[in-house]
């Protein structure tokens, strides 16, 4: 059992949990789990996220490491965004859990 | 693979993603884990946390259905509160596996 669990409210826990804590984090983890996006393509694959937003939850998730930006030399040049091993690792297991977990209890969350 | 991951922004994943954007709702469920207990007994347990914001936190968990509140008559009365078999489910699952994975990756996170 991760050690973590003891000291409760000064674990690492805290560190990940507040991961979640920016909504919009998870939607565009979510959102490029399939494949890299460019900007564009990831704007209109989250519906009602603003430029503003996109750009601010972008920079937290490249700060994490979570997810990296892939400059390609092209004419124009093309920037993609994609999961870093790190956020791949994120998605695959407590991410994806917590999608099955919902898929399974979902309604009995909502009030 | 829970059909939710194709509406992205709009799917069931952000209700549960919620329940982490408050920082402190994990926190008290890790705090319930092992047993049932008293309001004192899980402000001591949880470094950090006033007594308004705990007020607040167990409301939004009796909400959710993820914590019940447990009276018993005795004099004086005592209160407890304890998972629910919906809060076990979400600690269990999603939580542990997201305890685990920071248990691995959580030096590579924090910045």
């Amino acid at each position: 059992m991760a050690d973590c669990f003891e000291l409760v409210a000064d674990c690492r826990l805290r560190a990940a949990t507040d991961l979640f804590a920016h909504t919009w984090n998870p939607v565009v983890l979510v959102a490029l789990h399939e494949a890299p996006r460019r900007r564009v393509e990831l704007r209109a694959s989250i519906g009602g996220i603003s430029d503003k937003v996109l750009t601010e939850t972008l920079r937290r998730l490249l700060g994490y490491g979570l997810v990296e930006r892939r400059r390609f030399a092209e004419v124009p040049p093309r920037v993609e965004y994609a999961l870093t091993a790190l956020g791949r690792s994120l998605f695959e297991g407590p991410m994806r859990a917590l999608g099955e977990w919902v898929h399974e209890h979902g309604d009995q969350l909502i009030q």
